[in-house]
This record gives structure tokens, C-alpha cells and sequence, in this order.
């Protein structure tokens, strides 16, 4: 494979016309070829156009067919394996290892996809057989199953070159549920995203299906991407990034004369909550270590860092303030991803730092090159977390906030009167009796803001399995109902459809009396094994 | 029972101190006793407030104790029968008949919401146990179920004022799915509001739950419901009514500082297919019958009142067209549902008689009192239809387009050119090799575009089950990935939480090692029996 410099459409390579753009290396702030062409807007619509072409094709693959598809792009892209792991290496200033890593979890998360596809679980089928006999009047037959929405936008991250980008999560459930995708690749791992791209492209040729089941788009700043929203061909858009790019989104999506559903994963500052009972004797520099580790991994550039940590006003408390304090002097500064978003971060520390009521606590020393900022950890109490807003406000790297409460009075005001998150953390001593009477009365407020609760823990390391969810109320999310990693992330993309006295042999196969697909379906609401499969 | 003109808070009636308002008999156009007070906007905060409040009590409840509730709102309506559809009949115009039909299916849909919940099926319960020796890292317990969204806001609808107003559809599913409910009574039938949420107030005093589970307001004009959609203890909108109305609250929804998701019915004109097969010989009369059966059925007030039919410009398709405008010619108009509708209907009609390309093709005779309008047919060909997207829209009431078309291609690209729809018909003669392959042809464009496809029959008689879906693609509803018919309407009141190592004690009971409420889970992805229930 070669980096061109080129956008895919319909698995034709693009040159754009638009101007030009070069990858750059944040550890050195030096850009490097190739020039990536720009597109314009009618690359946007070609590109949309093709998807829809593909849409009825592509959803009526078999299971079978459609999971060796998923397979398919896994395996194209371990085939690519070291010469995408540099390429990342280098447009990233993240580790190989990191990157190795993410790679394996990006091809598991596409087999885990076929896995869910091949099963045919996620198609919810559903049969309400007739009742002929029935008075006053009888009931035709009923079955239904879901289909996919329609071709969807898909947003890359910056922070997962590979995960959350050309072929992670968002395109892969996308894929499976049957939807056609068309990317927009994020500038800053351009040629990680043109060889992630080109696999999957191999493997819609290999399989046989149209070309325009993906495409991938370069383009400048962000109004391709909001022709890509906004494109009548496109029924569903996917973005993992900030604030501010999500909402513009969200409306541009919300004022298309058909609105469409937009999962936008935001901002979050994913609070941890330490009970008093957590902190006992050693535990607390203990704690205090996890703590800055989960911090400054990756120089802080996940969705679930853990922004603000909840610290009680005891000993155990002190002794977890200081040792953190003591870790985080000790550290080091890591290259971030990009230079605009280390000035975002040193214009947020910046902020946070002329707050009232908030203290720096402590500054490590600053990274090798231009964009391995200091990690930094500020103190406040409770009474001026809650009187300020903007102290909630994430931000993007390895900057965390603790605040101290006397109460869990306190503590529960505080969480109340939070936005939703990702993610909230809790540490308590099970065994104590004060601690777990917290722990009761702080659940509920949590389960009302978040997506995952995690116990004794951190919230990085985001499994991709059945049971996670990465999602939560607005602003972690735009829609609470929907995550973004593991299998349940394909529900986003399907909607259900009823087909009422269908001729079997026009009913879609999910449906079908014959069951050729064996799948599980309920019968009159009750879930009837399709055999073997 | 008795009537006593005043809005419902936490199980309080209230007075309203914002003017008042009577029913009107819409069959004599007089108003009739007592005053309805209105409520202002405190009132809104106040009932919102009182359902924050209650939320974490009523989503705690046991599946069978929600059931139990559920049942008992079913009981208490079937109470007050003959007292509650005498004043529904005198505020609407419809028959008693009709009423008792209706009352049927309102308590037969909160008892099938009560086996949904007490089957536990919806919380969608999975776990993935932990993987202690998973190398390089061990995998946590991960667990999830679904929680309730929070309090709804429900909008009555003026054309089913039992099955989708107070204890309606939309009611029975919020409440199966744990969220506390205010609604927003529907003005056309004030009386049967009040007396509904009187049961439904009773039921939840019976079963011992906080009042704030359920309130009901009164309110002029719109500005109380838009009040009541942005007010932040509000989580969830679900809507049945008028397209303006539907996006009106959609834009309150997505302009909060927390936007929150909208379930707005609003508008469809159902089109059905008759291809040449379905009218050989007699079978284009009989049709024609059932055609015009369904079109003037209840004044022709349904949300799936078939108001396009595409017939084919064939011999057949003349005689079905004949045949209908007899039926027409010789129909009575039925009283409607009050002064607004028959004005919107008079005024869609004469709309569509002086469009390009429309001729009236028969108009019946007016039926007795103010408000019975003549049912109309008119006729157009498929390039008018195509050239005018007007045509397209919804007139609510006895009124039909037939559209005669020429070709598969030429139907299909009328089907592409239009928007989302609750449901669409085919007919057709499935031993006629013809037909079979334009309905192979066209079933995939009617999946892109509706939520239920009816075969050989009308769509009009919405049946409440499992495989039901009614719902669509905007305008059709504001999300097409809901339903507000059947069980799966209580999906979209829920979200996913993921919990992460939490200790068995305290883990909500759906997902505790001992599945105490015997729930079939999927483990590692696979549905476990969950035993006797």
C-alpha cells in the first residue's frame, strides 16, 4: 500500500481540488508528504450519491456474506500492520506499542461485529402470527424486523488514529448494521487514515459489493463535513470529538428539511468519587498513584480521563492530596496529538488556573518538543466547584481538578448539579458501613448522568464487549439511548419496520416462516430459538 | 367520578389561574359545562418538579409491582366505562361504539405493557463476566441494563382520546419504562381527560408510589406545552398531532441546554399500490368498496387514512376508480372532531381542487350539524403528482387522491420522490408473475421510506402487539427509530448503564449474580434462560 494523498469515492481514488494539506509530526512540529488533496462539495455529494446507490444492495447481504465482509477489512488490516503502526507513529506522536494496541482492539472490535452480524440477534425479529378466529374482528399476521437507516456519516477522532477513526467503532457497527459509510477523515493522521481506508476498500471489492458501501473524504476545516450532514443522501452521522464540532452537527442535522439522528460523543469530565472508607491507612498513596497513572496516560487524551476527582476533607483524603500531588510533580509531559489541541490545553489549564477558590496543587515538568506540555493537578472545595459551572468544563489533557467535601450531603449537591458524563468512578470500602450508605445514596444521582459506573477502578481502558456502553446524557452524548464501543453501538444504526399479511416469499429472510437465517425470534413476545447456526 | 374541570399535580387537583375554557359538542358546535381552568407556566415547573422527585422512587419499583400498577390504571378506567364514553362521545363525536373499542384497546395495551414488565425482556439485562487471567490485561465485570430515560412529557391527541391521550400509548409505555409522565391534555376533550387521569391518579395512590409519578394540566393555546418540553426536569417529549405542532416542540427540544429526545407523530398520507393483477374482473369493485370503507372510516380522522392510492391506467384500474367515485358520491359526511379540524380539512380541500392537474372526481353529501364535511375523491396522474410535492401533503379527514400511473418505473420513482410515511399498501396478485416482480421491485424503496408495509389490505386499524410498528421516517415521526403502537414502544424511554466491577450488593437486582427477578440475560453476547418467571 502507498500513502497518495488521495480520498476514496466508491473505491476510486479522489484527487480533490481544493488545495492541499500535509500531515505534521508533533513531536516536531515539521509537516511531512505526501500533499493531501482537498475535496470540495461535489466530492461530498458523489460521495453520497454512491453510498445511497449501494444502500439496498449492501442491506440485503446475507449474514453469512456481510460478517466475512467485517473479517475482511480485520484482516486487511493486519496485513498493513507495520507500516500503518509507523505511519500512525509519526502523524500521532504516539507509541507503536500504544498503537499496536489499538490496532488489535480495532480488528477485534470488526470480528466482534461479525460475530453479532452472523448471529442476526441485533434484526430484534418479531412474529404476532394471525389470528383468524379472533372477534370482533381477526388479526392479520404481523413480523417485523429492523432494517438499516441509510448511508452515514462517520467522523474520525484525533485521539484513536485507529479505533475511533476510518474503520473503528462508528464505521464498523455502521457496516454491520448494513449502512453504507462515507468518512470524513480526520487532518491530523491523514495517511493513517488513507491506508485504513484502502482496506477497507479491498474488502468491499473483495466481497463484491458496490463501491459506494465506503468512501473517505479529506477536506478543510469543517464545512465538508457539514455538507456531509446535510446531504439529503445521508440519514445518520457519527462523531467522536469536541464540544463544539458535535452541536454544530447536531443542528445542522436537526435543521435538514429531514432531520436525522446524529450520535455525537462530546465532552466529559468523568468524575471519581472517593469515600472516606476508600482511603484507609496505605491506601491512599496507593490510590493516589492509580490516580496520576490514569491521568497522564497518553498524555490525557481520552473521552474518559478523570477530569475531576472528589476527595473527602479527612486525614486519608490529605494523605491521597499529597501523594498525588508529589506523582504528578514527578511527571513528565507526553507529546499530544496536534498543536491546536495542546494550545487548547494550555488555554484551559490557563483558565482553570485564574479561577477563584482553585489552586494549582502541582506542575510536572514539560515534554521533549513543542507539544509535550506539563501535566498539571489543581485543588478546590466544594463550595466553589459548585458555585462555578465552568469549572466542569473538560479539559483535553492531562489536567485533573480535586475537589474536597466534608459530606455526602455535600457530595450529592455537587453531583445533582452536574452535566452528563461518560463515565462516573466510585472507591469505597464495602465492608464500611458509612461507605456503602454513601454509595447507595450516590447511585441513583449517578445512574441519572452517566453511561457506566465503575467500581474500585479508572475509566480508562474502555472494554469493547456486549456489556459496555460509552455513551450518556447530553453533553457526553447528543442521544443517551446509543454507545459508541461494543456490540450494542449497532442498535444506532437500525430501526424497525412491520410487515403485515406479507406473502412469505416476500418477506425479507428474517422473517420468513422457514427461518433460513435460524435465527432467535419472539413469537407473541416470548423469544423462540432458531436452532443451530 | 365527577368532572370538575381541573389539572392533576402529584395527585392534587388544581384550580388554573389563567382563564378558563369548556368543551364544545362538536356534533351542535355549542360549548358545554364546567370551566377547565388553565394553568400558567409555575404550575408546568411545579408538576415537572414533583416527577423529578418521584423518579427515583417509581423507577426503583419491583417489575411485578409496576405491573400490578399498570393493571390498576387498566381497572380503574374499565370503572367509570359507560360515564367516561358518554362524555367522550359528547366532546368528540364519536360513537359510543367506537368508544368502547377504544377503551378496550387502551386498558388491553397497559396490561400487555404490564406482561412487558413484568417479563423484564425491555431492561435488555447483559453481562460480561470478569476475565481475571486475560492477558496483557485483566478484563473487569462488566453488566448492563436499561434505566429510564426520566419524566415524560405527553401530548393527548385529539382523534383517539382514550388510546393516545391521557392513559394512551404514549402514557402506558413512559410509565412501563419506569419515567414519571405529565401530560398535556388535549383541549378537544377535556372531560374524558380529567376523568382518565383521575384513574390513573388513583392507581398510583393505590399502589402506594409517589404522586408525582403522574399529573395532568390543563393549558391554553401552545405556549404551556412548550413550557412543559423545555422545563429541565423534562428528559423525554412523546407527541401525537399536527406536523407543526410535532416540529414546533421538536426545535423547543433540540434549543434546551440539554436537548432531549422528541417522539412526534405527525403526518402521513399512507400511500397504497393496486397493481394491475389485484383488479382482474370483479375484484376491482370489491376493492373499491374497502377502499372507500377505510378512507371515510371515523370522518377519515387516523393517522394511517390511506389518502394516495396509485391505480394503474389499465382497464381494471378504470373500474376500481368508477367504482370509488360511486362509493364516494353516495357517502354522508361523519361529524369531526371539532371546528380547527374541519376548517384545516375544508381549506386542504379546496387547496388540492384548484391545484394543477387535480380533479374532483366525486364529493358526497354533507352530514348533519356544523361539522360533518362532504368526503371528497379526487384524481390526478403520476406527473402532476410528481411535479407538486403540495400534493403530497396530509389533508386529515375523508378526503383521497387517486393517482393512475402508467408503468413499475414510473410508480417507483413517484414512491423515491416521496417522504417518510407511517405506512404504505400494496395489492397485488401474487400468482401473477407481473406483479410479483414490480413488488419485489418496489418492497425495498417502501422499507426505505415507511415503518409497516400492509399487504392486500388497509392500513387504517393499528393493532397493538409485539410486531407492530407505527412510527416512520420524518415527517412520518420526528424518529424513525421508534414505534408509539405496541410493546416496543417502550424503547424508547430507556438507555443503557454499564456498570464495571460493582459489588454484587450494589448492583441493580436485574443484573445481581442471583437474578432475583429470574430475567432472561445475554451472556458474553448469548441469551441466557432466566427459569420460571
Amino acid at each position: 500500500m502507498s500513502v497518495d494523498g488521495r480520498s476514496l469515492v466508491a473505491g476510486e481514488p479522489v484527487e480533490g481540488g481544493a488545495g492541499t494539506r500535509r500531515a505534521v509530526d508533533p513531536a516536531t512540529g515539521a509537516e511531512f508528504g505526501p500533499d493531501f488533496g482537498m475535496v470540495d462539495d461535489s466530492t461530498v455529494r458523489e460521495a453520497a450519491r454512491a453510498a445511497h446507490d449501494a444502500f439496498d444492495t449492501f442491506r440485503a447481504q446475507p449474514p453469512d456474506e456481510r460478517a466475512a465482509f467485517l473479517r475482511g477489512i480485520a484482516d486487511n488490516i493486519e496485513e498493513i500492520g507495520p507500516e500503518l503502526t509507523a505511519r500512525a507513529s509519526r502523524e500521532t506522536g504516539l507509541t507503536t506499542a500504544r498503537l499496536e494496541n489499538e490496532r488489535a482492539r480495532t480488528t477485534g472490535q470488526l470480528r466482534m461485529f461479525a460475530d453479532v452480524v452472523a448471529r442476526g440477534d441485533a434484526l430484534g425479529a418479531r412474529i404476532d402470527p394471525a389470528l383468524p378466529d379472533r372477534r370482533p374482528a381477526p388479526r392479520p399476521d404481523l413480523r417485523l424486523t429492523r432494517v438499516p437507516l441509510g448511508p452515514v456519516a462517520v467522523f474520525g477522532a484525533s485521539n484513536f488514529p485507529l479505533a475511533f477513526s476510518t474503520a473503528g467503532g462508528d464505521t464498523a457497527s455502521a457496516l454491520a448494521a448494513g449502512c453504507p459509510v462515507v468518512v470524513k477523515a480526520h487532518n491530523a493522521h491523514p495517511g493513517t487514515a488513507e491506508l485504513v481506508g484502502q482496506a477497507v476498500a479491498r474488502a468491499v471489492k473483495d466481497s463484491g459489493l458496490p463501491g459506494g458501501v465506503f468512501s473517505q473524504l479529506f477536506g478543510e476545516g469543517t464545512a465538508i463535513g457539514q455538507a456531509l450532514v446535510a446531504d439529503p443522501n445521508i440519514r445518520a452521522a457519527a462523531f467522536t470529538g469536541s464540544r463544539a464540532g458535535g452541536t454544530a452537527l447536531m443542528r445542522t442535522a436537526a435543521a435538514r428539511p429531514e432531520p436525522i439522528p446524529v450520535f455525537a460523543e462530546m465532552s466529559s469530565t468523568n468524575p471519581v468519587v472517593v469515600l472516606p472508607g476508600a482511603l484507609r491507612e496505605d491506601a491512599a498513596r496507593a490510590l493516589a498513584a492509580e490516580y496520576v497513572g490514569s491521568l497522564t496516560l497518553g498524555s490525557g487524551q481520552f473521552c474518559t480521563n478523570p477530569g475531576l476527582v472528589f476527595v473527602p476533607a479527612t486525614p486519608g483524603g490529605d494523605a491521597f492530596v499529597d501523594a498525588a500531588r508529589e506523582r504528578v510533580a514527578a511527571a513528565t509531559g507526553q507529546t499530544m496529538l496536534t498543536g491546536p489541541i495542546h494550545r487548547a490545553f494550555e488555554s484551559g489549564v490557563e483558565g482553570l488556573a485564574a479561577s477563584p477558590g482553585v489552586a494549582v496543587l502541582a506542575r510536572g515538568t514539560r515534554g521533549r518538543g513543542p507539544h509535550g506540555p506539563a501535566p498539571v493537578l489543581f485543588g478546590t472545595d466544594i463550595a466553589a466547584f459548585t458555585a462555578d459551572p465552568g469549572l466542569q468544563e473538560e479539559i483535553f489533557g492531562a489536567a485533573g481538578l480535586v475537589i474536597r467535601y466534608s459530606s455526602t450531603d455535600e457530595l450529592t449537591g455537587a453531583l445533582e448539579s452536574m452535566e452528563g458524563q461518560l463515565t462516573a468512578t466510585l472507591h469505597a470500602d464495602t465492608a464500611s458501613a458509612e461507605d456503602t450508605a454513601a454509595a447507595r445514596a450516590l447511585l441513583p444521582v449517578l445512574e441519572r448522568r452517566v453511561g457506566r459506573i465503575v467500581f474500585g477502578g479508572w475509566p480508562t481502558g474502555v472494554e469493547v464487549t456486549h456489556a459496555m456502553v460509552h455513551g450518556g446524557p447530553f453533553p457526553a452524548t447528543s442521544d443517551p439511548r446509543g454507545t459508541s464501543v461494543g456490540s450494542l453501538a449497532i442498535d444506532r444504526f437500525l430501526r424497525p419496520v412491520s410487515y403485515q399479511n406479507a406473502p412469505d416469499e416476500l418477506l425479507p429472510p428474517a422473517l420468513q416462516e422457514a427461518n433460513p437465517w435460524n435465527l432467535d425470534r419472539r413469537v407473541e413476545g416470548t423469544l423462540v430459538s432458531g436452532g443451530e447456526r
